[in-house]
């Protein structure tokens, strides 16, 4: 089963110690098989987490090279994907967002924010099980619910929660005098190059994060993490 | 001078349009020269840009081929490295980053929020002016006043402004209780796997974006975009 990741297939593939540590912590059920390079440093704390799968661990340089590729990989995780329907709650909702990388690292930021739901809208949006995505995440994707919709409506139809479209548009609210709900919500963003197109702003509350005009917009990931701060820091101010 | 980069040289390149119109809008006398695609879709808007450097442009596939390596590239500025000693002001300063592409989002998010000073601490960083790192900031580079610095002794000597270091400290102050001066100021971020030593506690105020332990640290571009977006929002109410 350790072969070049494909897409529309059922698997996929976490590769280096560190993402697929994460794998067997949070989603040993969806674990097929474990592939380690003879080359792997073994410690002990390693050898513990191998334990708890050990029927399905091989030491196998060829299964590891030809999913990993680059030569410094020399442990690779093979999964089954899982996508968990939601309902209400706090969640992310990207619309088209085309970069496997950016994928990753919103998903570790969501995390990082307490927000653990993801809907991704659109098939043509990138693919949150890319190897590329669950390397960037760091091991973040094993510990989202992820939805995907086809388009807005399917998604429309699930979830009801107020919407915060994040638009760059003249009569947007800038967040700083947006007032995160105490309830549930949606922050919705669109495509790295197009953002969200202008009908969306009648499906919530089109909010801004104003910035100068020496930059077209904010890179992605940044905008979300901004946007997940703000709709979160409450909750870390109460806490600590 | 089209040739495979070298980051000890005194020039480095711009690859593809965007990045090379913002070279030569924003660095015109940086420009060494501009080699065009034979390919490349020309445009009125590129023609009359490109008329203000027009005794520097060639069209030739094999000097952008060189530099460009990747086959959708069909125009790339050759440029003089530029570094600015930049006096008191706000700015953000980075202590051994590693990675050219968070370097140039970070570039990036920088200009939009404003903040267009940046020192570069420790001889071992990335490269600012890496081609890839110019292509990640989409050109912001060419509107930054930059420094290098070769350890924290020689930045502190110049730079006396309040420091706020981003720490994951239990000590430290969290952003959402710090109240930004309103005069200047240096933002001080740490390595992306390494963050900042311990000992730079002492040089100003620890501060912390608290986050759940679910993940070890956020991301370095999401660390500074959340910093940056703090420190500077009070401009962005105030003008609009």
């Amino acid at each position: 089963m350790f072969r070049a990741y494909e897409k529309d297939g059922d698997i996929s593939y976490s590769m280096g110690a560190f993402p697929t540590v994460e794998l067997i912590k949070r989603r040993k059920e969806d674990v097929i098989a474990i592939a380690l390079g003879s080359k792997l440093k073994m410690t002990d704390e390693l050898e513990k987490i191998l334990e708890s799968v050990k029927d399905k661990v091989v030491t196998d340089d060829r299964a590891v090279s030809r999913v990993a590729k680059k030569g410094n990989v020399f442990m690779v995780g093979a999964f089954r994907k899982r996508f968990t329907s939601f309902g209400s709650g706090k969640h992310i909702a990207l619309v088209r967002p085309s970069d496997d990388g950016n994928l990753g690292t919103i998903m570790r930021t969501m995390l990082g924010f307490g927000i653990t739901d993801l809907a991704v809208i659109d098939k043509c949006s990138a693919d949150v099980y890319d190897p590329k995505t669950v390397r960037a995440s760091m091991g973040a994707v094993f510990s989202l619910n992820i939805s995907l919709y086809d388009g807005w409506e399917d998604y429309a139809a699930v979830h009801k929660e107020p919407k915060y479209l994040f638009m760059l548009r003249p009569c947007s609210i800038p967040i700083t005098a947006v007032e995160p709900p105490t309830g549930n919500y949606a922050l919705v963003f669109g495509n790295e190059a197009t953002g969200l197109p202008d009908g969306y702003a009648e499906y919530g509350t089109p909010v801004v994060i104003r910035h100068t005009d020496k930059i077209d917009s904010l890179n992605l990931p940044q905008a979300v993490a901004i946007g997940a701060y703000e709709f979160t820091k409450k909750n870390f101010t109460e806490n600590t």
